[in-house]
């Protein structure tokens, strides 16, 4: 077993999960800040001037894990690591969010996806990968977005 | 406190941290496996058709954290969440990686960068990010990288 302390906790107008918006043009202009606890703010150090920064938190509030998952298509169940779902073993959560500004420990974000109290396990500077679009396939989700549009043009 | 249970372990042909390539194009057709532990397999259903995938993971022979780093560029020290320095508070690491094949537990990657015994928490499928590169700065490190340029044209 590995034991992780969290850095700080998010501050978010979404006050659970389920007030997050699923679709990111839908948050896309929403504030919120993630403070830092204080034995861990000198690590902010050189952190503004990153436009987008990496989070890596706990859903703190989902439910029991499952090694299955049903994703908002019409698909089934799928494998759990196929998924984002929450329910995921070890519920950690994976965000880029923009960065706007730090001051006192409090690290001001844009365009996130966190419900308030969420707990943040590390930050890391995002640094856009070097990968192909083409190069990429996304499995079940190709064939689940290609209905969704499909049925959208009927 | 938060415990969590690695999911499973990388064999890889890197026996330390300190024998992994720094550069991405040093290890592209470097092989490797992820070992998943038996109770978690259920949950790689699926992922096999995602072309890569996002692994959290634990620096797990990393010294002790520190809250500042001292990048591979004559920079200076930095504050450790401005960097990718693995001696981070609870030291995880974040890569994308290529997607092989998946038999019997065994998650068959390319160009990763993890050593021999790395404990991994989580998979997630790996979906571009629909991030404008021009919208993006990257810090003290833009400057940093203009002037290792600067020096390979004097």
């Amino acid at each position: 077993m590995i034991q992780l302390e969290p850095i700080g906790v998010v501050r978010s107008p979404f006050a659970e999960p389920s007030d997050v918006p699923r679709f990111a043009a839908d948050r896309a202009n929403v504030k919120g800040t993630i403070e830092i606890f204080e034995t861990f703010r000198e690590g902010l150090e050189d952190l503004e001037g990153f436009s987008h920064i990496v989070l890596i938190w706990r859903f703190h509030k989902s439910e029991e894990a499952s090694l299955d998952a049903t994703p908002p298509y019409d698909v089934g169940t799928k494998g759990v690591f196929a998924t984002r779902s929450p329910r995921r073993p070890n519920a950690l959560g994976l965000s880029i969010v923009e960065l706007d500004t730090i001051e006192n420990g409090c690290v001001h974000i844009r365009n996130f996806d966190m419900a308030d109290g969420t707990p943040i396990l590390d930050i890391k500077p995002y640094i856009p990968e070097n990968i192909d679009p083409a190069s990429v396939s996304l499995g079940w989700l190709e064939e689940a977005r290609k209905a969704v549009l499909e049925s959208l043009t009927d």
